[in-house]
């Protein structure tokens, strides 16, 4: 069992600590076509299983990080200082003090997040992708992109996938100190892509998502099957997406969003994190798919859903979901 | 494999078809505890697993099968005769050709479900039970319990546990001619408990039973791991009941039910029966019991909720439900 401060120790051995001037840098937040849910190693956010996502381009995190003149780091989220004590704060911080190359050497954050905080697309995914680009740019180690995938995942699983743009795998891998657990950019582009952010819900979810996958895996009975499913979904979309058959993609984004839903549901206890709300919009979709519509969706762990469709086919959408905020992933 | 007409035979061994007279029988409705979802052979209703139910006492189906005088099977449901193609019609005379003496031999079927029509319970399984007693009155065979439990399984599966009062375990059986496949009742009384439908749709289902259990059955990677579920759950269940733990036997209960949608999600494509009016009666049930009602519920294969409750919270679980149904299954 590696520990997080030694999978840091492996990537940056034989780089010092030397100051480079502040760095600024960008990750864009992603959304999940094939799910990750579940841990193999709590400690280094080591998947089950690989998953596959779509970066959102101009919807993700900016971060500024500099050495700080304080006692203290100090983490400013959208222009605001955060509480020492806040959850944020102190995640940035027990993430940075992996990198902290004194006791006494703080630094300073400073965040900034176009993903709309109500849109319902998670930021860590991205916050923690750019937090490890920013440290690599502070101290001009310049590590590949699997090594920042690696060094994102230590903060978020899904911030493994926020390095690149377009369509991005994060292998599970089997080694245990992680080292062949990273993302990686497929070779394909879908310029017509969309994806909608359709949001019921800007509430706190009532179980996270550590939680929740640790509590599938350890108590529901159909997680046996969900590495073999997800197996499949994955060669599945990566055949789609070489073909660019949208329908497929968007079948197999939608029946995997489901299964995921469903392991949750059938965890104990069962976790329901679908609001009346959600259950509408997907009948909405379904409904608007039956008329002709090629639109379909996906879902995180939470009640919001994610339109997927064509460029062709926004005005339609808008009309369906006329609050939809929509991302073009290729620009 | 055996066929419907084998069993029969094998079950009628030796046994006349002289009438004895028009036959009135009743069969109570009832609603699964831990559900049967799938089957191992569609000819015969043979389950995968067993399943457990409590049977609805005076929700159910009243039967009354005489010899016709007609050149036709004559099927009344609720006082109103139906037209011969309808598919109530067509599925009574399918099952009545099994027992049908001679090709001129014709029957007058005279059902009325006291299952209100619109409450979300299924009435195919008290109708076949009923059917079933009734041919054994009109013919006087005097069958034993599990026998006409056996037959009442042809018409459909779930009738096989609509021929007993209180709580009833159908056994999935092993054999390939399902002589081994029969419901019996528990040794269990508990008049405290109580059954409420919360009814939010009386529409027919957009995929039914039939069809949607073959679908997991062949599609739903989770699927596998559903007899080892259902195992648990029968195992768990028993226990409860024999101990009186309602909060046990809710928990059970719509865990089991989540788990079976959780199927039904995973399946391909998926099928979805919740409506939005049934995820905002879950919270509901949820938001009560966090406040201290003992409240839990079940859900069959379709967007109807069903209360489990004990008779003492009556009066607050009407609050929470002012138009619930409630049947008290033990009188």
């Amino acid at each position: 069992m590696s520990s997080a401060r030694q999978v840091v120790q492996a990537i940056l051995a034989g780089r010092g600590f030397r100051e480079k001037g502040p760095a600024a840098v960008y990750a864009p937040a992603n959304i999940a076509l094939v799910k990750y849910w579940g841990k193999r190693d709590e400690a280094l956010n080591l998947p089950v299983t690989g998953s596959l996502s779509i970066s959102l381009g101009p919807l993700g995190s900016h971060v500024e990080l500099a050495r700080g003149a304080g006692g203290a780091d100090a983490v400013w989220l959208n222009g605001q200082p955060l509480p020492a004590d806040g959850s944020f704060a102190k995640r940035a911080r027990a993430y940075l003090d992996l990198f902290r190359p004194a006791p006494d050497f703080f630094f300073d954050v400073k965040a900034r997040n176009t993903v709309p905080t109500a849109a319902g697309f998670a930021s860590s995914a991205s916050g923690f992708a750019a937090l490890a680009k920013a440290v690599d740019g502070l101290f001009g180690w310049g590590l590949a992109p699997r090594e920042l995938s690696i060094l994102a995942r230590l903060g978020s699983g899904s911030a493994a996938r926020s390095l690149e743009d377009g369509f991005v795998e994060w292998r599970a891998g089997t080694a245990a100190d992680g080292m062949d657990s990273f993302a990686e950019r497929l070779d394909a582009t879908w310029p017509e892509l969309r994806v909608g952010a359709v949001v019921l819900c800007a509430d706190e979810k009532p179980v996270g998502s550590r939680e929740g996958m640790k509590r599938s895996v350890e108590t529901c009975e159909f997680y046996r099957e969900w590495p073999g499913r997800v197996a499949k979904d994955l060669a599945a979309l990566k055949a789609a997406i070489a073909r660019k058959d949208f329908a497929a993609l968007g079948g197999i984004a939608e029946a995997n969003a489901l299964a995921m839903h469903a392991l949750m549901a059938a965890t104990r206890p069962p976790i329901v994190y679908a609001l009346p709300e959600t259950v509408a919009a997907l009948r909405k979709i379904w409904a608007a798919r039956e008329a002709g519509l090629a639109l379909w969706f996906t879902m995180d762990a939470g009640p919001n859903v994610k339109l997927l469709f064509e460029a062709q086919d926004e005005a339609r959408v808008r009309e369906v979901f006329p609050g939809v905020e929509v991302v073009a992933p290729f620009g």
